[in-house]
């Protein structure tokens, strides 16, 4: 075995960051440029911005029509006044209206007569439809404050005003390298076992573009100490802010630290957060460089929390995503004292109040970071969060977003994740958490719409809701039909172990349908960590295994009736009822979609 | 006077809507085309995504350590286990865990011994420390569906799933063609009365882009027909949409309408609205061209309404802002029946509950569009509002911005515009609208804060709050101190009619202090339309006028106790206590900013 790193002693999260500031003092600082206001949308401004001249620049007709004198109609009595040409001048909009004329009257008001004459039907006051200079925008008042983000609103008000050209923050150029040597590019082929495809590097250099930053993405550097120094003199030359990713951990091959130790200081190396633990904070040639580790979560996490802040104050955008806080559902949780954690939870906004539902925690889980709508951090001190906790939720999807989705708790089938295509090209979104009981995540209001499985057989909707009026006391309760669907077993190509029925299934390995979708299932039986699973068949010819048909079954929904008027819940029940759903479950195969839609409320007759 | 387009017949904005859409057809069509993965930020996915391959593919390990039989630990008893250099492998994090081992044992548990053997001090269960293959996605799972945009955990996840690119939908092409023979562009300098400084253009390109098209800004057209039907054919046959702005309405110079005779169909000219009524919505070569009108607001409205939809569905963007419902403030409001109004509103967020403060209404107000947050709509039916109405409004600035703003009301002082320029340099918003009296909002619940102005003799502090108690009944009030300025009289340079005294204003033109800011007073008075208005030492100076020095005064800021821990509340205390603050009053001159930020409350004590 090789030297390794072991035992990292580890900093708190924010003595790592105050010791990275100190060390980085004074050369992390925003630089300004001046661009044309025209080419400014989403810029950041540098300065405050006052008029420099007053809009209008003269007093200016606010009509199509005629400047005139407003005294020649204090004297006229009757409807009509008669003008000879000198007594007016025809005006556009925006015009000026110069002495001795002070009133427009609009077009639609002015008959022409003979001679150049007009008849006017209407009156006008001195200053009427006439827009007096200044009253816009006034020579000297402040129009945008400094750090404002350019919106096209804004550029419009700053040319009238004759504000060609705006200050704003440089944007900050950062560098992503990758390392190791098993990195392969996505799309390329010809993989071996023990390959990584190179992911991080993609996901990186977005979220420095997100945060302000012009990025450069290297290809990935092999597990060399020379390469790694090579590239990193390189990336430093260049930019104002360098990650490696990955090899920063306790692996054989990682040179990063040494490399860095060469190059400048290493500031941190192991931070007490969970994950992320093996973060490095260095720099080198009065630059930044953070070390990543490589596995997806927790890159994102050391980016998020080491190189984020740093890019967005030299961009001059605002720090921090929003906070909730939200009521921790699913179990207690503990924790060791001593390191800060990150849970990824997906949050649901149900009448107004948040619930965050912890998903899988492995750090390697890009699938959970895509999935989640928030970070709920456990500090220090915490050992044991309990279910039903108030605890606080850093959004990584707009609150607006988070506001606005339909969460569906309950067993997954396919055909929700054909609703949530057809959902979302219909600009709504839908969020469906695999388990195999949603009812408990409505009951506690969790949840929008629980999904539930029942025996084919019992088609009787009354009972059914008469069932759910007394598990929901003094609520009305909507049941909304979804399908009947072909149930069966997924095993092996040609059926190895031999599985007929529910019966075989208590000999073998059987893939847990737990908080899993059935592509998961089919997957743990297609790698052959499982021998079995109950599921689809869609999901079985997907993945290329066999399918054993068993007893048909229905698959509705239930939620509250207060809710079926939600935009999102019509749009959901919409989409069962469409022509293109069907059409899309007869692709799939194995469904009966009779009446999918239907929609029955307690105490309440059908509707649609 | 030559021909003019008088009484434009008016159709309703859903009916317009409608007959654009149907002469339209199926020529608006979105297209799609594939990027790369990692290039994808921020675009729209045209078809739903499925995982192509599991991740990881193999078992990995989930730990630098090494991997072992569980086995071994089976019947070991004690603490440590020795192992045979045959007995386990050195894995890094992501290596592969091959048969016959199946799970990992952490570095930092593995203590070297003689021989290529180790120590093992901790104990593993089968797959632990072990990714099972598909564990993270699963081959043929739906990773994002349609419609979705892009993040930088897509990336990730995608790339992770070797999906190299993604199809997406192609960026719609619009071009702006602006039209007047009057106008010039920003910053060329030598302008002459009559002049009007392109504006809208740069607006409506940013409109485009911030609708996902790529667009072309044309140089302004002179009011000449044969180049505007030039320009727009040059324009339509590289672009998916043109918009013509100006010359829509009834002007004598407004050719538009012709010109899209001749090469098209004029679909609607005249939309029953406000503002924005003379729009045109016609097809040509089965392009979509609006012709919107020339004011700003007009502009920005009839874009918003006519192209945008046009525009995001060809991107693949979700149509819609977010629409909250707010509390109307200010006075009644009548409007005809038959056309939609859009007001814009500041929308002021105040414990949770909306207030929508309708702003200056003029069309061509630029600057109105950028101080609202919103656009409350009165419907076609609707002829009054009564203040304290619950009406909708469509936000335009995003709803955690509007709800994050301090929100302060009374009259203005220039200290405002340096406290906002502050706070908003860390990253805190404030908006300040101008009126006289700031109480009656603030009691309204319509505020956070309001300004109060006072004698500067009276600088009673304790008598002050008692006043605001009675004021507010039953509630506990702050009372954060502000300065004492040097009131006075803003008159032409000279002071030509010698004006010397508040009772010297009688006889004048006073400009007028409601809802304005003091740069507003300054320019009436520096442009003639007033003769003499109240205001501050720097506003005269900033504007060139003449100061004659009446009495101080003291301005301070009166808000509910409870408010004072509000984020922004505590930025905007902290600003007023800031040496930068006091720096920055001293440079504009005519403040004493002794005790800036002190804040006392009713029942308690002074705090800071």
């Amino acid at each position: 075995m090789q030297k390794r790193n072991l035992n990292l002693p580890v900093v708190p999260v924010a003595d790592a960051l105050s010791l990275f500031t100190r060390a980085l003092g004074a050369s992390v600082e925003a630089r300004f440029k001046t661009v044309a206001t025209g080419d400014s949308l989403g810029r950041v401004l540098g300065a405050a911005v006052y008029a420099r001249s007053s809009s209008p620049m003269f007093n200016a007709s606010a009509m199509d029509g005629i400047a005139v004198r407003s005294e020649v109609f204090l004297n006229a009595g009757g409807e009509a006044v008669l003008l000879h040409e000198a007594d007016f001048a025809s005006v556009n909009t925006g015009d000026p209206v110069k002495r001795p004329f002070d009133a427009v009257v609009m077009a639609e008001d002015v008959v022409e007569r003979e001679a150049g004459a007009v008849e006017v039907r209407a009156r006008v006051a001195c200053r009427q439809n006439v827009r007096m200079a200044g009253e816009d925008v006034a020579s000297g008042e402040m129009l945008l404050p400094s750090r404002h983000v350019m919106r096209p609103v804004d550029i419009g008000l700053l040319l009238a005003g004759n504000i060609a050209g705006v200050e704003v923050y440089r944007r900050p150029r950062a560098a992503i390298l990758p390392t190791g040597t098993e990195l392969r590019a996505a799309g390329s082929g010809g993989y071996e076992e023990g390959d990584i495809i190179e992911s991080n590097g993609g996901m990186l250099r977005a979220m420095a573009e997100e945060c302000g930053a012009v990025c450069t993405l290297y290809p990935p550097t092999p597990d060399d100490p020379a390469a790694l120094r090579d590239a990193l003199k390189e990336a430093l030359s260049s930019h104002d802010l360098v990650v490696v990713n990955a090899a920063s951990s306790a692996g054989t091959e990682d040179y990063t630290v040494g490399v860095l130790r060469e190059l400048g200081e290493v500031v941190v190396h192991g931070v007490a957060m969970k994950p992320g633990r093996p973060v490095i904070l260095a720099v080198a040639g009065g630059k930044p460089v953070i070390g990543a580790p490589g596995y997806p979560v927790a890159a994102h996490l050391s980016f998020r929390l080491f190189a984020a802040p740093l890019l967005r104050n030299l961009s001059g955008l605002p720090d921090g995503a929003p906070v909730v806080r939200a009521r921790l559902s699913g179990g207690a949780r503990q924790k060791p004292p001593g390191a800060r954690e990150y849970l990824r939870v997906r949050v649901s906004c149900v009448d107004g109040a948040f619930h965050a539902q912890p998903l899988g925690q492995g750090s390697s889980s890009a699938a959970s970071l895509v999935k989640a709508d928030g970070l709920c951090l456990l500090g220090e001190s915490t050992t044991r969060v309990e279910a039903g906790e108030i605890v606080p939720v850093e959004l990584i999807r707009p609150l607006e977003a988070v506001e606005r989705t339909l969460v569906l708790r309950g067993p997954h089938d396919t055909l929700l994740d054909i609703v949530r295509d057809m959902m979302s090209e219909g600009g709504h979104s839908l969020s469906s958490a695999g388990e195999a009981d949603g009812l408990p995540a409505l009951e506690r209001g969790e949840c929008h719409i629980a999904a539930v499985r029942s025996p084919a057989d019992d088609a009787d909707a009354g009972a059914h809701l008469k069932d759910l009026e007394a598990r929901f006391p003094g609520e009305s309760i909507a049941l909304i039909k979804g399908c009947r669907r072909q149930a069966g077993i997924l095993v092996a190509p040609g059926n190895p172990l031999v599985i007929r029925s529910r019966g075989d299934l208590a000999a073998c390995r059987l893939a847990k349908d737990e908080g899993s979708t059935q592509s998961a299932l089919a997957a743990a039986v297609a790698s052959g960590s499982a021998d079995a699973g109950l599921g689809s068949p869609s999901a079985a010819r997907n993945a290329g295994l066999d399918f054993v048909p068993l007893d048909a079954e229905r698959y509705d929904f239930v939620c509250r009736a207060r809710h079926v008027q939600l935009p999102a819940c019509a749009a959901f029940i919409q989409t069962l009822q469409s022509a293109a759903l069907r059409r899309r479950l007869e692709e799939a195969g194995g469904y009966d979609p009779s009446g999918c839609g239907e929609t029955r409320t307690s105490g309440g007759a059908a509707s649609a």
